[in-house]
């Protein structure tokens, strides 16, 4: 690999370089098939640069010239480098350089979103990603607080789901200040019960961060504050954990 | 810390070590808080040492010599030694060493219970563990090939949970032969919609492993085969996720 893609490689490991260069990384054999796919490449990202091992192109013959006229380069390298410039503990197969979307204001249409107050850990970021897909839900409002949507570990944690969900990073206050005609919920200690919570079809669910939940400047924002029932002794469910409910729950009652 | 503990704790991360000795670690301020307290501590795990630094000594001046006198050896040690010895990446407040409660045969009473057939990260049995205890589920019969549930990273991830479920070990197959009195639940692909399922008080969930489900040699147990409803595009949803879905979705149909 020439000396400039591995000085690129990893600087995209950090986020003051994606925001600089507008790129991203996306690593490993499923996500790169996936990001190749028109069919499940929702969001249209586009592809700058591929590198993939030996073994990638024997397991790929045909798709791989078509992957090849879609990129500006394209290279063979070992599997020693790929390790060395990327962040997966094993990757046998393909790093993709591919361009960041711009952070182009999402509104809610005729549709329910998830907006992240604050979510610090990227394995939980790429987890609700994955469970915005897997219920249909195609757009995250991020508070500035939330990590970042395109570092590796979220990419990698959101199983190629980031191809079909959109972020848009945003003062959450001032966004949900201005949505009035559409149904705002949000988990709280002391709010109604989820079971018997009927849900509008158009409308914000509001993800609070890990420790701390929805924080204090967003509750007057929040007129539709429910709970998740328990039956047990657990203090708390995890982010990811409680998303999966509530887009459970509103998509049961619907 | 005298050398005989510092070896002892440095070998309990080890299974092996875990298993020949009946002693397992518990780490941090909250699990340690957690696990002296009889109110929390269900499964009355009992407490063979305590280390903990001026930090910890500080914060729990009443509660500490309480502590100490459940003790066999209880010691005041640095935050240095607690991280040379310790698997945590912060524990500025103690260590414990319980005794490993027997793998004791659990026998489903009146009550739903969870079965894990080969869930092999123990990230995700600890999560597993926690959303168990918050749904009042207090037994977990895991197959002879589940993860560890008294290794530090499961006992971490369950955030104090682990001591108000119980895990038995055995042949998970033998186990759901002998079990024909109650209705035995397994998430399929093409099963039952979960919204419609109405579910028996008195039974098991079958969870699957995290990449290839509930295996071929179980599957002619679980006459109740369900499926989670996805209303997009994600392949799949981590074991975790399933089973806080499918556990929610009894709770609320019972």
């Amino acid at each position: 690999m020439i000396n400039k893609y591995q000085k690129l490689i990893k600087s995209l490991h950090q986020k003051k370089f994606r925001s600089s260069e507008n790129l991203f990384l996306v690593e490993g054999g499923k996500s790169i098939l996936e990001l190749f796919s028109a069919e499940n490449n929702f969001n249209k990202i586009s592809i700058q640069a591929l590198f993939y091992t030996e073994h990638f192109a024997q397991e790929n013959q045909e798709l791989l010239p078509l992957f090849q006229k879609q990129v500006a380069h394209s290279e063979l390298v070992t599997q020693t480098i790929l390790h060395s410039v990327g962040t997966l503990q094993t990757n046998e197969n393909a790093i993709a350089v591919a361009k960041m979307p711009a952070n182009f204001p999402l509104k809610v249409e005729n549709e329910m979103v998830l907006a992240l107050a604050d979510i610090r850990d990227p394995g939980n970021l790429g987890t609700i990603i994955r469970i915005a897909d897997w219920y249909g839900i195609r757009k995250l409002i991020c508070s500035e607080t939330t990590t970042d949507f395109y570092s590796p570990k979220v990419i990698a944690a959101s199983m190629g789901s980031f191809l079909r969900v959109k972020p848009f990073y945003c003062d959450l206050a001032q966004y949900l200040a201005m949505q009035t005609d559409m149904g705002i919920y949000g988990a709280f200690l002391k709010g109604k019960n989820i079971y018997e919570q009927k849900f509008e079809q158009r409308g914000i669910i509001v993800i609070g961060n890990e420790s701390n939940g929805i924080p204090d400047d967003l509750v007057g924002y929040i007129p539709n504050k429910i709970t998740i029932p328990r039956f047990g002794e657990a203090e708390s469910l995890n982010a990811g954990i409680a998303t999966a409910i509530i887009c459970d729950n509103w998509r049961r009652g619907a």
